[in-house]
């Protein structure tokens, strides 16, 4: 099994994106950083929710996040090189699950 | 938001194929059919674990269990078209996860 050195990496990899929203999460910021606000107008997601994913999406390293010191104060989620890399990822499944899964 | 219509297939898809084991089971049937004892040779997975995750994978159509009337009998596991067109998928997970995942 030619690629049993990557399984680590690519069941980590995995298990990071399977989690609820996640996906979703990178494939919004993908167009762009988003404030809280923003990310979460767009999916049926609670604040509590959504702060818990982006902090371990943090921890991931697969977004950063930027505090601008204005009045009110600005804090704006923005993917990582690491989280952009995603995008062919994304653009796959999306492909995949247009095509195939039934909801 | 141009995917939103999208949304709850791609996120079902995402959950399905972020369940532990999944992404690499499927990758290693992408070689072909194989019998359970194969698959689980090739993976640090328990039977009893294997068993369900590959019982699952069928309700969720993407791969059968095929039967064959030997002594003894042999069964064996393979994609479905469904499963199939994961490949892509597949690619592009490996090379990020290579190329960005620590363990």
């Amino acid at each position: 099994m030619g690629n049993f050195q990557l399984c680590p990496k690519f069941e980590k990899g995995m298990q990071m994106l399977g989690k609820r929203w996640t996906g979703l999460i990178i494939n919004q910021l993908l167009s762009g950083p988003q404030r809280f606000s923003e990310i979460k107008a767009d999916l049926p997601i609670s604040g509590k929710l959504l702060t818990e994913r982006l902090k371990e999406m943090e921890e991931e390293e697969l977004v950063t996040r930027k505090v601008y010191a204005e009045v009110p104060v600005r804090v704006e989620y923005e993917l990582t090189e690491k989280g952009r890399a995603l995008q062919p990822v994304m653009k796959e499944i999306s492909k995949w699950a247009e095509e195939w899964v039934e909801v």
